[in-house]
């Protein structure tokens, strides 16, 4: 028993016990005839006092080779402190130490462990272990801890079982890059890491499991944007004897419990949008509803003024700002140049201000005479609006983008408000011009909503649903084809041929034929989630060990070289 | 909502009800003007009825196209069944059924969906996700569920944390082969699946944790023998400011809760046996305690008679059977048989029988007088003793076997009695007389007992234990060294020069000198556990999709060829 107590627990009355503590040491402070040392552990901090009339000489002189970080175990006895310090709950003790005893030294660390450290993102990739002590990392893998135990709890009260599926299966080349690795026993074979469980838990389905769960690492060998892992955690679930109402109850569900629970958050009911309108209202699939700013179609109103680039424009739209009156002529260039840049890609922003007097200033007012640019809007006087115009789908994306930018400048991304909002209705197939051919918008095992495909392909709505949390993609899942013929027609849809299909996805077809039950399910992205509730946007803070925009542990130095004998064994050579 | 009830819930209070029930057809018996459908879904059976008088005639007709394991939807009315079934919670009603619906047919299954089976083994793997509908199968995972959920539960109330590790890390040489992941972003760079996540939880305590669990998958490139797996599951778990006794301790509470909990067992205070002691008294080091038949060193006593094996032998070691009087000649010629397969590899089994008159019989007795045979042994009358001799550590282990060979024949491994044992005191590192270097027996990261290495490398005791239940190994671990100095001893010892390491552990010792806790560990084998908890040997029943003993998933054909663009996109090629 290295310890009778954490750092975290001593009170007032505790005081006159004799404990024994072991942390590290946050800091001292040495005046001579007393030092303060704050001894820190995961619980918290305690004040330790040595006071030269009290504590004898071993003590005194041990507390000389003692720096920031050391590993130490104390025993003194819990006195009452003279300056309170509110703001921890051991604030009101302190132990005047009696023994002192270095568990292991420390050198002085590459950057400060604390919230705000003097350490760069590379350094504390570096030495993530050190990284993990400053408070906020620390809590937020507690905080992930506690949710991932409450989804757990919620669901096993559910009737969810939670089923371990495999994580050396087999490659398709349908979706995201596989990462793979070779089989030494079968040469020239290959495992592939999960993408996701999706065909395994469809066949639990098929075994009867009803529901099932499981948090779930899954691997996509993408190329690394920002906040994207080559690993990252679903919550992954599916049911049995569902339709796609069962799952929003469900899941919704869920969520509110995890929020009330986790944070005392109370979400109110979910809206519901079909992506045809989160497109046409908010120029995403995504949308942060925490926010008006809805877009207006302009598409019929706008034209015919003689304004070349509207009158040439599949589509115009717009989005007003209450009170953008007080937007600046500089605020407006920012933004048009904001558009305008590469990643955005507008060729302009056209701006129409209602003044408070009920005057009207527009970058078009050669073209539009008040009273149009008023009814055009249906402005009120302090209202800006802003328009772009052109290619339907990239108008929509661009305003959406300049939405989302302006509502962060507004401050009206709070990060203590949460609108939950499910979108339904997407797109069975989308076209890729480039590969002529149909990709699935989820996946090729979901549902139709009217369980057959119509003539147009690209015109069938999927039976799928994402769930979305102030404009980020929580979680996604779909009612599930459990007909082998209506798969196969996916598949060819698809552009697999019969036997393409069978090679790849034989098991599964032939489970269809031996009672497949109808089922459906949803899988979310824990990382995200526990991020999106802490209000913050980037899901490496919540992930132990992450890695960094290569791919690459930094700490441990992976992906690294092996040895030949290793790839002579496996049956493989570098090219 | 396809249904208003599950098929196990409903009872004689549910009478008068209209209700609506979902899933598959376990059994049809037709009468002609009665027609009983027994339905199946997770939760239970429950009788349906059509009755020729009281169904509608499309009801009656759509039973015509039913067959076992369609997946049907019926509407009726609970009624009391006339002839009661005690057997199963719902045997007093059944469903006078109004509709029926059929959500998919089935083929015939290739095999009967019931405990006892008509299914070959290989069979059975192909079609798991029908094997999986046998309620045997079924139960199996659904107490995994229950038992992982309760170390949860347990260790999250004692302060674990449960965090993640990454899955993609860093090829070592060191331990058992590791299975590779070819990065495509780093030509010519590898990641490699974890054989455990043992260097993480230490730099979890590190980084000050101080309790952490995962139930993780581990991975290892093993030729397969039977009942084992490429991938497995660990109850992960580390903790700081520990020593053995604490280890033990918290670890001996949580088994101990599982078995209450899950299966209503309550285990007695766990035994503790030195390696030494387990070798020399069960020729094992993870001894089935639930029966004695503990051996007797006879390597003194029995030599010198002019029995030239026994004079000639290193060692000479005996168990003594008691009641084994009734053992026939025939029955000691087949435990001779035995231990002499290679498989055991024992040159021969000498016995002595004391008979209930007080005489003694012996295989041995033109070299030893009764009196001789039996102050040799301690018998009393109806004894037999098993002998085996030569060298050392070869007879102890021939010896072991045949124990566990002769319980087993008398029913003393009696599937519903637990003994749970901890085994201490391993010897820190193995000779490997071919490679010419000492190996870690536990891992490179244990801990001596006495926190430092003696002259002698191969007589230093480690700080490491194992839990053994039943003579099942179910968990491992030990306290690890927290000291870079040690550390590199440790690999220096094993064979590592500085720079080889540094190379492939340098993360770990750097963070040795950044204040590193005193910590220790363990980890359990899920799949193990559960199987020993039911007092079954084969891991893969608790498995919901195991590979076979070739580490193929014979259901969804892999591991399988990838397409050569992926292999270029990957840098490698097959040799």
């Amino acid at each position: 028993m290295y310890r009778t107590n954490n750092c975290g627990e001593l009170k007032i009355s505790d005081v006159g016990k004799t404990v024994t503590l072991a942390g590290w040491v946050q800091k001292i402070r040495n005046k001579g005839f007393l030092i303060w040392i704050d001894l820190r552990d995961r619980y918290g901090i305690t004040q330790l006092i040595i006071n030269s009339e009290k504590s004898s000489k071993k003590v005194i002189d041990s507390v000389k080779d003692i720096g920031r970080e050391f590993v130490i175990q104390v025993e003194g006895e819990v006195i009452k402190r003279e300056a309170i310090n509110k703001n921890i709950p051991t604030g009101e003790i302190e132990i005047l130490v009696t023994e002192i005893n270095i568990l292991n030294s420390s050198k002085v660390p590459p950057f400060t462990i604390e919230n705000e450290t003097d350490g760069g993102e590379e350094l504390r990739m570096k030495y993530r272990y050190l990284d993990l002590r400053r408070p906020a990392l620390k809590d937020n893998i507690i905080f992930r801890n506690e949710l991932t135990f409450q989804v757990r709890k919620y669901l096993k009260e559910e009737g969810f079982i939670d089923i371990e599926t495999p994580y050396l299966i087999k490659s398709t080349p349908e979706g995201a890059r596989d990462f793979v690795v070779p089989s030494r026993i079968n040469p020239g074979e290959f495992y592939a890491l999960p993408q996701s469980p999706q065909t395994f838990k469809q066949l639990l389905m098929v075994s009867g499991f009803d529901k099932y769960v499981q948090i779930v690492k899954c691997f996509r060998d993408e190329d690394l944007r920002a906040d994207r892992q080559p690993e990252f955690t679903q919550i992954d679930c599916e049911m049995s004897f569902v339709n796609q109402e069962d799952i929003l109850n469900t899941f919704e569900g869920l969520v509110k419990n995890l929020f009330k629970v986790c944070i005392g958050a109370s979400l109110e009911k979910f809206d519901r949008i079909s992506y045809a309108d989160a497109m046409e209202l908010y120029g995403s699939d995504k949308p942060d509803t925490r926010f008006g700013m809805k877009f207006l179609n302009l598409s019929e109103k706008a034209k015919g003024s003689g304004f070349k680039i509207f009158d040439s424009s599949e589509s115009i739209y717009a989005f007003t700002i209450e009170n953008g009156e007080s937007f600046s002529r500089k605020d407006i260039d920012y933004y048009t140049d904001w558009v305008k840049r590469p990643q955005i890609g507008a060729l302009g922003l056209i701006w129409i201000k209602h003044n408070q007097d009920g005057s009207v200033k527009s970058s078009v007012d050669k073209f539009f005479n008040e009273k149009q640019l008023k009814s055009m809007t249906g402005s009120k006087a302090g209202d800006l609006t802003f328009i772009i115009s052109g290619d339907k789908k990239k108008t929509l994306t661009q305003l959406g983008s300049l939405r989302i930018h302006v509502g962060e400048k507004l401050g009206l991304r709070d990060k203590n408000k949460f609108n939950a909002l499910w979108v339904t209705d997407f797109p069975m197939f989308e076209w890729d011009e480039e590969a002529k051919r149909y990709h699935a918008m989820h996946h090729p095992f979901t549902s139709p909503v009217k369980n057959t495909i119509g003539e147009d392909p690209g015109s069938t709505l999927a039976n799928a649903y994402d769930l979305v949390i102030n404009g980020n993609e929580i979680g996604g899942g779909s009612i599930r084809i459990h007909d082998q013929k209506l798969q196969e027609e996916v598949f060819s849809i698809l552009g697999f041929s019969k036997k393409e299909a069978f090679d790849q996805f034989g098991f599964l077809l032939e489970a269809f034929t031996y009672g497949a039950p109808p089922h459906g399910g949803i899988a979310f992205g824990l990382d995200r989630l526990a991020a999106v509730m802490k209000g913050e946007e980037s899901i490496r803070d919540y992930i132990a060990f992450p890695k960094n925009n290569s791919g690459r542990d930094v700490m441990i130095d992976s992906p690294s070289i092996i040895d030949k004998d290793q790839l002579d064994d496996l049956n493989i050579k570098i090219k």
